[in-house]
């Protein structure tokens, strides 16, 4: 995210250089034409360190004689990948890198150049801002962080309102997201710049909430998928919503110049977020009218292997398909086609099922890509394009 | 940074509870009421692990049955204090705090709660907003990042306008280190509300920077104090006071509502940022009138060992100390009085020097603290409330 990252070396000689995601002056690590990356780390007295590209198999690093591990990976993907490193069991980040909040902790990340696209990074055209903000929710019981992205003409036009996009990050992310790893304000930036996007505010909040008082919400020590889990989860989902609904939506209106109603305000998330977005926007078609599912939608249909009843799912809205698409005005899924088989097949499933009742959506397949930001760098790219068509910024 | 912070675990019955600086849901470090903290990490197959308070010696961690090491410190000064974990040799961050960009990493970092002080903190009092703005800049021929407090009532009184602090970070940190480490949006939150200083515009940039197409200014490989490292520093330093003067001050003014002129702008800045700010405020008086240095200010002064010489330092600005007070309205120097003995000695002989050749300024020295997060906010505290008193901010 920093552009001194590669503040310290020229191109090396063999064509790698310092990864876009490094520290300044970290030399490593460092990436070719061809995306393989060149990892170094300093651990003198360790018996066995590895690289860790979540989800893939760990990449051993091998010894050099200065105390120094090394190893060069397969091509990757373009795009962000998080990674670890492991010293002798010791799962931790690696210094040369800069940390992104993913998988619950500060983590690295490594940023691989994606020939040809410049649509996420920062452009020669005019940049808007990303504002943190710090609201009390009675909700939780606490003072929570936001941020808001504003556009270009923000301002510099102080009498135009700007419709919203709420845009949730995934399970184990955190608000920073989107920025951070996701680059949402280049992608809008550049996407406003060519006329390709109207102008627009983008609120990313933070996705846990624990009701005021409620101790017994939380998951820590809760076996993943137990029913005390699952109870957990779900209290967690509903005090979410319950925040961003009757605290934050307000707050957020009466902060900045929005066109305060839900014909100029979306949703969407990626992954837990994208689950987030159907719950949320389902129980209140009152307030959102655009809806969007990155690689996540509703969670009992796309994770629990059944096919959409129309007349009972997402509280019956679905049932008269010509008056869901007068009133929702973009129901938008995307996947990427590399993803894991189980999220693959019940997006696809969702897909169908929408298709077969006659629901008037936007299927999404990200060529390539995994369950990964790069995937939704793409969804935001086509989804924001969509939004807002019938209207534009108004005095 | 997050509040969310400690939303696994109640308080423990010994009384040690999660740090406030630790990531979601991680029960580990925590800290009890003596500011003891207690740390735990996962290494199963580790040898040695040691937790590493730099400037301090390195605690040894016990290894447990479980594959866990863990380590309880002596009391430590409250505030925030940057560490990191050595697992074998291998200098990592503890995936059980936040990061925070210090010594060139994203390293961890610890938050020990100050008895009675709510100056730090998010309270209930109107908030103002970190702004993220990216700007071009001629000077490094590179997009820049900056932060941009604006004060609470910036939005809702849109025909003021205000003055604006250049506050600077630390030699290995970054342009976030006033906000993440150092709660600046807070203190001036908390010290607007009770009318102990005016609404003001913060602004906080990145403090490195490489001439454009000046490939040899970098300091990699150049050891530290050697002629070529101090040649590349002094161009990093004249560049970085070209793109704050010439490309970041006209972006400001042109963006944000300020009062663009020398009796509305002050810079300030701690350690390293201390010495820039000298550098770019003595050059540049047109541009300036409140001038601050936090744990270090002149560089030659503070660590050359010698004394003052009014009549040539600063360029001769000091040479007539009648004109130079009413010239520029603040000049403030502030220490911790546990600082390491050379910063030390080095403020306290420019605070004598100064007083010698009757030179008007402040003086403070932060009360059992070092060169720390602790004494900054101290520092940031009371120098702002003598900020623009001459002044309102004005339509």
């Amino acid at each position: 995210m920093f552009l001194l990252s590669s503040f310290c070396c020229a191109q090396n000689p063999d064509g790698f250089k310092p990864a876009f995601t490094n520290v300044w002056g970290a030399a490593y690590p460092r990436v070719d034409a061809t995306g393989r990356a060149e990892f170094r780390v300093k651990a003198p007295d360790a018996a066995k360190v590895q690289v860790n590209f979540w989800g893939n198999p760990k990449l051993d690093m091998i010894k050099q004689s200065d105390g120094f591990w090394t190893v060069t990976s397969a091509p990757l993907v373009p795009g962000f990948h998080y990674y670890t490193l492991i010293v002798d069991g010791a799962e931790v980040s690696d210094p040369g890198s800069h940390t992104y909040f993913g998988g619950g902790k500060d983590a690295s990340g490594i940023e691989i150049p994606e020939p040809g696209s410049t649509y996420y990074s920062a452009q020669d055209v005019p940049h808007g801002q990303v504002r943190e903000v710090w609201y009390y929710s009675d909700v939780t019981g606490s003072w929570r962080h936001a941020l808001v992205y504003t556009p270009p003409s923000y301002d510099t036009q102080p009498s135009l309102r700007y419709p919203v996009l709420y845009l949730q990050h995934g399970g184990g992310e955190d608000e920073t997201g989107w920025i951070k790893q996701g680059h949402a304000n280049f992608i809008l930036d550049n996407l406003i710049a060519s006329n390709n996007s109207k102008p627009m505010i983008i609120v990313m909040s933070y996705g846990y909430a624990r009701r005021a008082g409620h101790l017994d919400a939380d998951l820590a020590g809760k076996p993943f998928g137990s029913p005390e889990a699952m109870k957990a989860m779900q209290e967690m989902a509903q005090t979410f919503e319950d925040d961003l609904t009757q605290v934050l939506i307000p707050y957020i209106d009466s902060h900045f110049r929005t066109l305060p109603d839900r014909d100029h305000r979306a949703m969407a998330g990626l992954s837990m977020g994208g689950m987030q977005t159907f719950q949320v926007t389902f129980d209140h078609l009152d307030l959102f009218s655009y809806i969007g599912g990155f690689s996540g939608a509703a969670g009992q249909l796309v994770l629990g292997n059944r096919t959409l009843d129309p007349k009972t799912d997402f509280n019956g809205a679905l049932a008269d398909p010509a008056a869901f698409a007068n009133r929702v005005h973009l129901l938008w899924l995307g996947v990427g086609t590399e993803e894991p088989a189980m999220m693959r097949a019940g997006l696809v499933r969702l897909h169908t099922s929408l298709d077969e009742a006659k629901v008037k959506h936007v299927f999404y397949e990200s060529p390539g890509t995994s369950h990964e930001w790069q995937t939704w760098r793409r969804d935001l790219k086509d989804f924001a394009q969509r939004l807002f068509q019938g209207s534009s910024s108004k005095p």
